[in-house]
């Protein structure tokens, strides 16, 4: 049976910050939602997949060679694979991420990042 | 260097129905958006892919062996690959589309459609 799923609601219902919420897959990418504040990762790159991140409430600055660029409720942006970056959020800001299947992790995810 | 898409602008900003916009690409996969009002697909199943609906604005029916889902503003739904279904839409609906390049034509998404 098909579930569809409400991406404001599913966020909002993760207790607490830098907590991935698996809500959805498709062909292999795994799709999560998760709260983020006062959080600058470290640089990072994915080599094996595409990431997109889209801003479900809030904002947040995407940072790579090219400096920051900031991207607000109701954008996404894909980082392309091989793509040094890291994502500076201030403000509480709540994501649906989309990213190959084992792309995440706790290096570069925070230490809230669950398999 | 990234470029960050506002969805609802990209499509408030296509000018006419059933006419598919790419705003995006992540691993081969193409997001696109799309206004659809009054339309109600031919069943069609999806052999290679993964299908990703996301409601922008306004709600549908995702017509299954299973009956209707209705979508609303916010939410998606994933038909997985081989699934027979058909979106059915009445009033004015926004959509984010998202599934492997290639998947979408003609046939399965109504005349509008350019590769």
């Amino acid at each position: 049976m098909l579930k569809k799923v409400n991406i404001k609601d599913e966020a909002n219902a993760v207790e607490g910050l830098y907590l991935y919420k698996k809500v959805g897959l498709l062909n292999s990418h795994v799709l999560s939602v998760v709260q983020v504040e006062n959080r600058t990762l470290d640089f990072h790159v994915h080599e094996a997949s595409d990431e997109l991140f889209f801003v479900i409430e809030g904002a947040f600055q995407l940072e790579t060679e090219d400096g920051l660029l900031p991207v607000d409720a109701g954008e996404f942006v894909v980082v392309p694979k091989g793509m040094r970056h890291r994502p500076v959020v201030g403000q509480l800001a709540k994501f649906l991420m989309i990213e190959l299947a084992g792309t995440l992790n706790k290096e570069n995810s925070g230490d809230g990042y669950q398999d």
